[in-house]
């Protein structure tokens, strides 16, 4: 089984400390642990009012707003990180709540056209200017290869046909609106469309398909139907890859679907074996599925 | 103003009553009215289980099951119908709220795959079987052409360049994911798609963008974002246009939007004057683009 990740792993000679900017969620987490088993140590830069203090403050870290990019660039320096990666979730911010310092000033041009249009043009918007102060910005698949979806089963149940199709057609669909930086998940159930992700996020979409069922608006009987999540066509992977965890594997049976369909190599799956453990538990399946393939191998 | 609608009215010099198979919702008699405007009687062949059975009263009518082909047939040729319109919302049934007759049982081969993908398929598949029994079928737009959407401003509210902007993105997004047979409403604020319509309808989208809203997910400031709808790309104009009214505007306004962007041509507004009145008092925009046209007049 050919992991895409695996095929993208080891991008990186530095045995600096890799730099995370942490947002939201356990995903940071995921990924530090990941750099820290292979024996690389990491420098936690961490989003005020995004990342989760309690977890931060197990790995070395320093707590910035997320207009403070004078105090990003100085801590990381002091620190040794020449590489960063950028990850969690991070809303738009209000004007106030970026906390603008100095450098971030002098970054404003750059910045304050970010804040307008989807989240794909702002965390581009960071990666580029981070870049251009001389990091070195990788991805949460380049130096934690073993979170991201691979190709084929993950747990024990496979994909039944009509999943498969609904898969592909699911895939079609995200890829078609790509170009519009919206969301990276839609829910298929025998061939029909049932909810597309956009700025509400895929626990939101997952309760309304509950909800529907719930008023017995969706025909397709219970176990059938599949949440397909990729990454937008042409994304910089380094920035956001969508993910799933164990919650996400709750969310789809509580939502009486039939299991997920991944894009492997595109889709962050933090916790692997508790996301296999859940699936199994609850019968549903977990597949990756290779860019341009119909068919699980 | 040449409203496109217009342009198509009078498509029938036939002055038999016109067979109206209607669905739920309001919108049936509206088109009914329209009709006998027009002098031109007309007969309801309504759908057991979502036509309002007080409103079907005041018209000459028959009530079927959606199975019950061979009674509509002999219904609609009893009243002297050659021509139809269907009209109206009517969820995938059950086959048992089929209530299938001898002359739906003839035509299940053709009725049992209407059933699986999208609305428009299982329309469409309808709209075929009806003309292979030689009804001509007609659409709203056609023999009501005043409750179609026109070009530019329908009451005071014109719309500002940023909800232009917005409109003319939500246009190219439902025009992306058309061949989905989706939606035909999505959310635009300030270049950002805050929703996507699905199975979940434009009432539940609204009140989704309000509760995101309640819950500071939305940054856009209030009266800021537009509410975008238009039929399918290349889609069969006969059936299932999409459709706004006085409802829809105050669902928008309680959504904290600035107002509606219509396809020309494209979308019912069953009651345009009351529609042009709450959007006067909201003060609310509603605007009719055409098609390839990013400004209105």
């Amino acid at each position: 089984m050919a992991g895409v990740g695996e095929a993208r792993a080891a991008p990186s000679a530095d045995h600096a400390p890799l730099g995370i900017i942490c947002g939201g969620g356990a995903l940071p987490f995921a990924v530090a642990d990941s750099v820290l088993r292979r024996g690389r140590p990491v420098f936690l830069l961490a989003i005020d009012g995004w990342a989760d203090r309690a977890a931060v403050a197990r790995y070395p870290h320093a707590w910035l707003g997320l207009g403070q990019y004078g105090r990003l660039k100085r801590v990381a320096r002091a620190a040794g990180c020449r590489e960063m990666v950028c990850i969690g979730t991070v809303g738009r911010p209000s004007l106030r709540a970026l906390r603008l310092d100095w450098g971030g000033l002098r970054v404003l041009p750059q910045l304050s056209g970010l804040f307008r249009g989807g989240d794909d043009h702002l965390l581009a918007g960071v990666t580029r200017i981070l870049e251009a102060h001389g990091f070195r910005v990788l991805g949460a698949h380049e130096v934690a290869p073993e979170i991201v979806a691979r190709e084929g089963p993950l747990g024990r149940m496979t994909a039944p046909p009509q999943a498969r199709a609904d898969a592909a057609r699911g895939f079609a669909l995200l890829d078609a609106i790509g170009p519009f930086d919206v969301g990276q998940a839609a829910v298929v159930a025998e061939n029909r469309v049932l909810a597309i992700e956009a700025a509400d996020g895929t626990d939101a979409m997952l309760a309304r398909i509950a909800q529907m069922r719930a008023e017995r608006r969706i025909q397709s009987a219970a176990g059938i139907g599949v949440l397909v999540k990729a990454p937008k066509p042409g994304q910089d992977r380094r920035i956001d890859l969508p993910a799933v965890g164990p919650a996400t594997v709750a969310a789809v049976g509580a939502a009486g679907l039939g299991g997920l369909a991944l894009r492997a190599g595109g889709v962050i799956v933090a916790e692997p074996a508790a996301v296999a453990a859940a699936a199994d538990a609850a019968g549903l399946f977990v597949v990756g599925f290779a860019a341009g393939a119909s068919e699980p191998p």
